[in-house]
């Protein structure tokens, strides 16, 4: 893991984005390469080249662009001389990147034959990687200095998983392959890192005999976003759990590694994968929990349900939040709890890990008082909080909790407006350490695959819950179980 | 240790005050009782006497302690009904306490016979105390329901506190004898005990293994302010080490004790004091460095030496610095030094416990980086601060610590203004825990009376210092020899 000047400007760089006029590239792609452009961090004979089959030229594209970063990036980042210099570097290639007989050509032009790094961004239908990446071999585009940066999802289950992994690595090697979870360029999830081996009061109780359970919740307020296509066919378990939730339950669980180096990283992150005690359909019951939001209050409005939303013909069985019991089975771990959730219109936007310490010796302090807690905050703001128990003010010894918060983000001009921007330049360096390695992704999908049969074979479907709850009561049976309650329940 | 309600009021008491026209009377121990008094705690029935040797009439005592509180108590926290109020619980006998032909028959009479609890709070001079006890016992005054709270020192050093502890307690049972040492009134001392024994995170790390040193510096920025005559028979070590520092250390450095009960913290903290490592003339060069101050500045004002400020006829050889190792020897601490330093014409006033945990396993992110530091502070505010290690915003994994620290006091209405507040209500309530028993005492006399021993065998009396610095080279050196710093050196 580059441990270099964070504002160190790259190599100059080619990077094609495939899908160029879609949501992603408008939101968070041609946002993050401005900033980091704005930075300093991005040579101004890099070239940015959208691509998709809209008949566009070069004017319009940028005119597109200039709308989105006008959108996307605060008034007090953008200097109008800084688009206009950034606006230089894109380019647009009508290209359909499954056709063969598509517009190579234009693309080979634009790109020159300068050597440079070339990343391609496949910001498509994730059916079309493997045609992509085959077209790019076929037509010489790859280079040895290529990369080809996959979004999620790759496939929908183990066996489709397998197939793209399969069909893009036939033409990509593995160490060129950046499989992209946003979550891992989050400084709050990269923090568990930090937080657990740089500080050795942290790491001496990160084990079953001082954790009581781990909690991790990343809920959203929205519904489906004009998203129900994709959406109605996936659910929160592969859209969330499978990759953003898992990779952060690796993150909090694995063994300390060799290294910070890409591959001891992840070799650490497989194990805890495959250390995961199955969920199937004979545990299934006991172990998740799936709902389904029906209409409710949301930000202070009625909301539909998502149903209504979708507004199918036939009702539909998608999940739109799931809360499950992970347990990994290992002498560090065995019988500790990993409460994973996720889910559309909850009450408030969240995205959190929490990590309860079991409760100290009873006795000095008279009534037994609870564990502390470290909450590791990924959203709204990244933060870390690890209060302390120190004594009320005033005689006798009476206990309460010193809030010790600290802000991670913006807390250096180094740091990121947005997690993309860090994982796009490490494309372009080749350091793959914050990208989901092909076992990885193959572990997840083998532990959740059973999870989807199961559900699959179950007539009931997902539990109602009214939109603007945190989720059904099977979601709150699950913990009070094991003693235990959601934050936000045991808060009240 | 008391663990009902801050705020419950307490019995009926009449407080006697033996030096009711001195500087603590009048500074400290008025206010703390005016403000007890109007947080309702004080029962308005009580009364408060203060006995001294000028012919004072009530009223006349009365207007003294009126300016003491328009002195010494907050604008906002005053208000001249309550004061009238308290003003009225307040009386006056004039009373020489050492003279068994005094106006002892004045005293009774204004104390009258109702059984109440008697505090008798010695503000004199320490070669009174036994005659006052030994007065106070004579004329039928000492009842059951009394107590005498003894200001430091007690004693100059072992014979002379010893004598004082007998002198004393052939009139007053022990239990009823209280040895008052404000910083254990102190919340942020007080916190060392919740912070130690209600967060298993440290309890595990507070050893040998976890601890590599402890700096207790107590730093005043002031020179005599008059008090000449007392201070030059006295210095650092007694004024400040031999009683503050110490009862800090034994907090710090005790095993964890079967209950808070006063007797059960007081074991444990005697057994720290008596495993001290026995300083002598043959360690005490390597191991205590003392100064004394010479001209220089203080709050951007030239100031003078600690010799002009005295005007005595001899050139003194009075420590106003003290800096000292000690070492404890218990398998919990052998090895781990605990400095201790205090003086006069600091930079700045400052009173802080830092533990200085080991730096983690190397390796993981690049340069070693150092352990974090728990960081207890008493003044100039009280809290706590606990930095972890996060990793700095941006690309890479470069380390920085993350400030997390919490205020302590006025955290809660029950806060104290001053450690006295707590102290003198916990006289009357009967609750030593706060208080120092007679062994803590002699025990700590015990460890700094050879020190004494060996300075007065020793020609070279202390080094100098400029006013305004953190005292002499010796006293950096001490560290330096144990590859350590100072805090205020370590951050330069």
């Amino acid at each position: 893991m580059s441990t270099s000047s964070p504002l160190e400007p790259v190599d100059t760089f080619d990077y094609v984005i495939f899908g160029a006029t879609g949501d992603l590239t408008m939101r968070k792609l041609l946002p993050a390469l401005y900033r980091r452009f704005a930075d300093g961090q991005v040579p101004a004979d890099s070239r940015i080249v959208g691509t998709a089959r809209s008949p566009l030229d070069d004017a319009t594209y940028r005119e597109r662009a200039r709308k989105a970063l006008d959108e996307h990036v605060g008034q007090q980042e953008r200097d109008d001389d800084m688009v206009n210099r950034f606006l230089a570097m894109v380019h647009y290639v009508s290209l359909n990147g499954a056709d063969e007989n598509g517009n190579w050509d234009g693309l080979r032009d634009v790109l020159g034959d300068d050597g440079r790094v070339r990343v391609f961004y496949l910001a498509t239908a994730p059916a079309l990687y493997g045609d992509v990446a085959r077209n790019l071999d076929a037509k010489g585009l790859r280079t040895d200095a290529s990369r080809i940066v996959l979004e999620k999802p790759i496939g929908t289950d183990l066996e489709t998983a397998r197939r793209v992994n399969e069909d893009v690595g036939r033409y990509f090697p593995e160490n060129s392959i950046f499989r992209i979870d946003h979550y891992l360029g989050k400084e709050a999830v990269q923090n568990i890192i930090a937080l657990r081996f740089a500080n050795p009061m942290l790491e001496r109780m990160w084990d079953r005999e001082s954790i009581e359970y781990v909690q991790v919740t990343a809920a959203e307020t929205v519904g489906l976003e004009g998203r129900g296509g994709y959406y109605d066919g996936s659910g929160a378990l592969r859209d969330m759990i499978q990759n953003h939730l898992l990779q952060v339950l690796t993150v909090v669980a694995m063994e300390r590694p060799a290294s910070l180096d890409a591959d001891a990283l992840r070799d650490e992150k497989v194990r805890v994968l495959k250390s995961l005690k199955p969920l199937d359909r004979d545990n299934l019951q006991a172990n998740v929990a799936r709902g389904q939001y029906v209409g409710g209050t949301s930000g202070g409005k009625a909301v539909p349900s998502y149903s209504d939303e979708l507004a199918g013909e036939t009702p539909s069985k998608t999940e739109t939040f799931v809360a499950l019991k992970a347990e990994i089975d290992t002498p560090r771990w065995r019988g500790v709890p990993f409460y994973l959730r996720s889910g559309k219109r909850m009450p408030r936007k969240l995205t959190e890990i929490v990590v309860q310490f079991r409760a100290g010796e009873p006795g000095l302090f008279g009534e037994a008082h609870p564990g502390s807690r470290l909450v590791i905050r990924v959203q709204p703001d990244e933060s870390v909080s690890l209060p302390l128990f120190v004594k009320h003010a005033g005689t006798g010894f009476a206990l309460e909790e010193a809030d010790a918060s600290s802000k991670l983000s913006q807390r250096s001009r180094a740091g990121f407006h947005d997690s993309y921007e860090g994982l796009l330049l490490d494309a372009v360096k080749g350091s793959p350490a914050l990208f989901v390695r092909k076992d990885e992704t193959e572990a997840a999908w083998e532990w959740v695959t059973p999870i989807l049969e199961g559900w699959r074979q179950d007539a009931s479907g997902p539990d109602a819950y009214e939109a603007g709850t945190w989720g059904p009561a099977s979601a709150r049976e699950l913990l009070e179980r094991e003693g235990h309650a959601w934050v936000e329940d045991a808060a009240a």
